[in-house]
């Protein structure tokens, strides 16, 4: 098996799309959040869902079975619906092996890896299909270079985890498109990956090479392109800093945006630490990139106000512009100022 | 597997003592490096010598075999001999099952795991003996909880890797019970975690549980009993920073002593990237380890001085200890430097 790893050459993770979307026998939206989440941000990429008889949740996309959606074009079946403890219930496998049967390989996020059930294992032998785990990093990662890369990277950081590092980094991507440059979303975490189609799951990867992870997920490009990589954690966290560096080390970026949550007032789930404040954030996060990148600066800062109605949000906004001297917006409600944070990542 | 991994109560490796040292068939004595330092740091805990008829090395301990040693106390066989390509030759095979079959567990730290090879895997089954991989970290390992935990802590950090952050903690952790005050010497890699027989390799454990890993290294312990940790890399290692970080973040030092190596100037197999100034490692360490501890402070500097002549030395510390204000000692030469080092640890 590590010969075998070895013997591939490196790379981030890719997913065969486009997908179905597999829904399982959810009786709630809550539990099919990921087949949800990508009907949202990739439904192009999404040819339809498959349920069970028992399912009353629809992502609204088309109905159809394994056989239908391969003939439509669909590479894989997505789990996107997760069971309390993250495990494959018996009764989704006769419609998982049906999905190979198909044609279909299998992607899923949950705890329990699609290899370590025997059916599953001997039937995509059998048929020659891939089981991938989104949550297992690729074979092959390198310990980090430090070689500067070609190419052009912002990096979404933020003052906590969950405060919509991936949604800004997937907006900013898609701005810059909007704008005639070349830009590619870069994800780090398993939502993000199924999203993209492709990334790096940083969280799992073993710790003596995560730089060298980052480095595979944003790799040599023109000189005139942007990769928008998706932040994790967050450098005063104090379970996840390291994930946050290394990632940050091997990312290189010239540009960073703060990602940040108004109201949130401990990190999530550990309230004897304090949110840091942004400008802590700005200047710990140049202390530490310059060190592979001299460069790098921060180019503003994205506001998750999901929680304001528009007038306070406009203030929140206006009031952070003025106190740091730099462009905020929130990535959601768009608009002018998102264009001046876009503005302000190229300039 | 995993379901198995979870019920066990989390904790550091614990490997089995005392060892009986295989020096295989080596010839040279640059091969046999682990079973020469186990000697040099743990001979108490070693029986004897395991040897291959066609090995020419020894480490100066008795010859005797497996079952000898089992009835001296032995308790395990350290694979003391390293091969090209960190893999466990077939003419060892014999002498292994032999240890086996003589009640002794096995102990590697090559790269190739012992339970990757059948005959190794089917006989420590059908004996009940353990095959023990000192790079595989132990089941169970929690994410970081950034809780407080009693007992002192000492970290050993460094402007790199590789210039002394073990042999000064194994130092510091010596001079401090040759006080009279309880004190541990807590691995964090290979090396390390074979002379305490306990530890945790932090550079293979995944990334989200780095911080999680170093908590359980150093439990709860008496309010006046130190830890001595063994640092792993640098924070301005641009491939293993984030190593460092997790260890900083979840061991909450109280005091940290900078290990250095003057005449290097940049980072080993790194050219382009200068070695830092100790400043900035000291700076560095104290703005991120205040998160998880506020009273961190600096207790001085460890210069690794094998390759200058007492005088030079001499020289060294005496100008450094000047311009830092702080004690500075080589643990190797000891002495009075050292005496105060390890006065101003446990200040």
């Amino acid at each position: 098996m590590t010969i075998l790893h070895q013997a591939i050459t490196a790379g981030a993770l890719s997913l065969p799309q486009p997908y179905l979307l597999f829904l399982g026998d959810a009786a709630e939206r809550g539990y099919a959040k990921t087949a949800l989440g990508l009907a949202d941000w990739a439904g192009d990429r999404c040819v339809g869902e498959f349920v069970l008889p028992e399912c009353t949740v629809t992502t609204g996309l088309a109905r159809m079975t394994p056989a239908e959606a391969h003939a439509r074009g669909a590479r894989s079946l997505l789990i996107g619906v997760a069971n309390i403890g993250g495990v494959i219930p018996e009764r989704w496998l006769g419609a998982l092996v049906e999905a190979l049967e198909a044609g279909l390989d299998l992607v899923s996020g949950l705890h329990e890896r699609l290899s370590d059930i025997p059916v599953l294992a001997k039937e995509a032998a059998r048929l020659g299909r891939q089981l991938i785990d989104v949550r297992s990093p690729p074979p092959g990662i390198p310990t980090g270079s430090g070689r500067k890369r070609s190419g052009k990277r912002l990096l979404t950081v933020g003052t906590d985890c969950a405060l919509g590092k991936k949604y800004t980094a997937l907006a900013l991507a898609e701005g810059i498109r909007a704008r005639g440059v070349a830009a590619d979303f870069r994800a780090s975490g398993q939502t993000g990956i199924m999203i993209a189609g492709a990334g790096m799951p940083m969280d799992a990867v073993v710790s003596d090479f995560l730089a060298g992870a980052a480095e595979l997920l944003s790799p040599d490009a023109a000189d005139d392109h942007w990769d928008v990589i998706e932040g994790q954690g967050s450098l005063f966290h104090p379970a996840y800093a390291a994930v946050s560096l290394g990632l940050l080390h091997g990312s290189q970026p010239d540009v960073f945006v703060v990602c940040h949550l108004p109201g949130r007032e401990t990190i999530m789930g550990m309230p004897q630490f304090p949110i840091p404040s942004i400008r802590a954030v700005i200047d710990q996060t140049i202390a530490l990139g310059s060190l592979t990148n001299p460069a790098i600066r921060c180019a503003g800062i994205s506001l998750n106000t999901a929680a304001l109605d528009a007038a306070a949000a406009e203030a929140e906004i206006a009031a952070l512009a003025e106190a740091y001297g730099l462009p905020v917006a929130d990535p959601v409600r768009g608009g002018p100022a998102l264009e001046r944070l876009i503005d302000s990542c190229l300039a």
